[in-house]
């Protein structure tokens, strides 16, 4: 039902003599950086998921902020969307075009306009990505923490309030965002902050559009906040006996006040996936990645702390990687989990889903999980960012095969409801997108839901940026 | 001019007859908890600063969060103005009802709802202090860090982002709120978030609320992180030959990733009346008070690692306070700078005003402000959270004498300017309230408070949530 109403708003809202005036005016104004054949089109809308792929009617590379604000300002006169795009690594349907309109590809914004080495801030271009970035910085020792896995824009990385593997030490990109430069639906230019460290001067505006996914204005410029590089790093991984051990460990360091800087679990299907994938012979057990950041004292510390802890619950040996080399195997091995989760099942479509939890809750709804997932007789290895109680599953699906797609839509579903059950969230750091829509009133009730319509209606009266994501107006 | 504007404002907008039935129902309602009398109304109206006490036309004493409701929806209907209070300590006026309205006194809602200690979390109801909050949890080794000097209630603290002497590790408000309940202009009562570390779900409520002085919302609950109580802290003073070398030896200690938990300057002035109030024998130079917080080894690493960045500086002797009741000394001294610098010159008016600047401009800022107190002829000491790149003034004026208030005015408006100049924020923690409204446009620009100003219409249409503050709508 809900589906028939979508198809039918969606043909209402697309005017194709409005289209049409917006990409003559665009083609006129940005020549070849307007692109409007059907595989560039396609490639600019969802391809991570199993949301259906909506292609927007063109795609414009921007190169300045003025840029923006003229697509910006040519779209709102017709009154056709715009859809900002970094990389396209989103998982929840973000840059699909429901209702048509024109994709901002930031491909060619991806300038570092300034480092504030004393200050501990840059100011950077939407577009750059994470490892541009900190290649960009590390000669000064500096570097911009937010890992997501993938390398993933950092204008993408705040409208979707990313996280990541050292979120538990670092904080989400909420905590990151010191300023941005914001085209809003009207093409004005909005400042939401100055590069102070701290503000109490009216309504937080960063931390409005950090999150907002694109739906409140497009984001053209960012003052972020770095951190220095660790004197010393050291990693290693511990495997436990069960997921409730390796659980119970992830929350014993962070109680004990270990500024752990990343602390993964794999479960035991995961744990397969990557021997096979990254060419490792871990003990096909549940396991802990840990990462430690800090002075050579203070490291050795913190893991003989966590040691201790993991020891208590029944875990270890604990295998260290002090090398530069071994480390970043490691760590390479842990984020090509996505794809070591895919070779279980070479085939198969893999979809990616997070739910976190306050972390007194963690091992009893990863266990659930997991009986769930061997009820309904699916594949899905489990990955966690245990120490903020956020963790993902991998679900790997024959998409072929209708009572399949069935099974996993009700693990989603059930993940989702137990999540909220433990007074979690539908979704720690992947976002609402067109994915997650329908859970938001579930989770925060008629009058959040009321005021995020509000919001969105006052700062976007007509519903052109990036329309049918978050919250219907 | 803008004076009169407000004044004409101010009449057109009181409306008796709206009042007399707000008060007719509140009385039937609350009983002896509706309070009309003079200096009940005045106590609730702005005693802090040089601005005009405005009494509002009521106040009255919740239980819980469905009196609340009642209360608003009660003023709604007859458009009639609510403003929060908490302890009356805020200082740029947010607590005026320069429109007339109910004051709503959360004195009686001050309870610990929850504390859920394995989640470093708790919740409580926003009347409750920050140290009846300290002394409820210090049994489970937990505590809420933010400190801003006085005994504020957490809602206050919330509506105010406020963050005080240890924000420079443990974050502000905005860092340490997790959820929210708010009770809107419609009477509805809105959750903006649920209980998970982190979530993507949709518009950051929490950030929104949080540093909106209670023109969107009157808070009715806060979820709070809280911290372990570190296993060891240590604290000592350092005085440095000029403010730039102290500034530089806080700028050097950030910069080194020293996790400092408290780094605070006092000037010459204030360290002399520091000496004169808390009967100290510091010597009368720029000091530094810092605070390590964590393991002991990791305590002596801070400290050995500050102690050599002073040195540098010409910065010493470094003198520790490692008794507990040394320590509480020490940091009571510090908390009572403000009755100290009162002290300087009894009679006359303390008035506080704060700025942030990035740190690497601090010292720049802070000397210039000294060398126009000087040229003015003003008595002003210097405090600042100097980690953060935050100072404060203590402007000790005799109302009496016109030359010398103009003097003073002149003096904040050049702070402004000056930290506005310097990619700063008109105010680091105190907020916007009626004080700082003018600066915001220069800081922000016309769209973040044309912005502002949307949000403000679309949560609030009647104007009724502490109105006068902030923005203008």
């Amino acid at each position: 039902m809900a589906m028939v109403q979508e198809k039918s708003d969606q043909i209402t809202r697309r005017d194709p003599n409005a289209i049409e005036a917006v990409v003559a005016a665009l083609a006129a104004k940005f020549g070849n950086r307007l692109v409007t054949s059907r595989a560039v089109r396609e490639q600019h809308a969802n391809t991570t998921s199993w949301i259906a792929n909506e292609p927007p009617d063109a795609v414009v590379f921007p190169q300045a902020t003025d840029d923006v604000q003229d697509i910006v300002r040519i779209c709102a006169k017709q009154r056709v969307p715009v859809i900002p795009f970094g990389t396209g690594t989103s998982l929840e349907g973000h840059i699909n075009a429901p209702y048509g309109g024109v994709s901002i590809d930031f491909r060619d914004m991806n300038r570092v306009l300034a480092v504030n080495a004393q200050d501990l801030d840059c100011v950077v271009e939407p577009g750059i990505t994470r490892k541009q970035l900190n290649e960009h910085l590390r000669d000064q020792g500096l570097f911009f923490p937010l890992d997501p896995g993938a390398d993933a824009s950092l204008g993408g990385m705040a409208a979707t309030r990313c996280s990541g593997t050292n979120a538990v030490r670092y904080g989400t990109m909420k905590d990151n965002v010191l300023a941005l430069k914001v085209v809003l639906a009207n093409g004005e230019l909005m400042t939401t902050a100055r590069r102070a460290k701290k503000s109490s001067a009216g309504y937080d505006l960063t931390r409005l559009i950090v999150g907002a996914e694109g739906t409140l204005g497009v984001i053209t410029e960012l003052t972020l906040k770095l951190s220095g590089i660790p004197e010393a790093i050291s990693a290693g991984v511990c495997p436990f006996p069960s997921v409730e051990a390796a659980c119970n460990a992830a929350i014993g360091t962070i109680q004990s006040g270990v500024p752990v800087a990343r602390i993964e679990l794999l479960d035991e299907l995961q744990v397969k996936a990557t021997n096979l994938y990254s060419k490792l012979a871990l003990p096909e057990l549940p396991m802990l990645f840990v990462e430690f950041h800090g002075s050579p004292a203070g490291v050795a510390e913190q893991a003989e702390r966590f040691g201790e802890i993991a020891r208590d619950l029944s875990g270890g040996p604990f295998e260290w990687a002090t090398k530069p080399e071994d480390r970043s195997r490691l760590w390479q091995a842990r984020h090509d989990a996505y794809w070591a989760a895919r070779g279980l099942r070479p085939g198969a479509q893999a979809l990616a889903t997070d739910v976190c939890v306050p972390i007194s809750r963690l091992a009893e709804c990863v266990t659930a999980a997991q009986r769930e997932i061997a009820e309904l007789g699916l594949v899905a290895p489990i990955l966690g960012h245990v120490g903020d109680g956020n963790f993902h599953l991998s679900l790997l699906v024959d998409m072929s095969d209708a009572a399949e797609v069935k099974a996993a839509k009700t693990l989603c579903e059930r993940l989702v409801e137990r999540a909220l059950a433990m007074d979690g969230t539908c979704t720690g750091e992947h976002g609402v997108g067109q994915g997650k829509m329908k859970y938001l009133a579930g989770e925060l009730g008629g009058p959040a839901l009321a005021a995020m319509a509000a919001i969105k209606r006052a700062l976007d009266p007509d519903d052109i940026m990036n329309p049918g994501k978050i919250v219907a107006i």
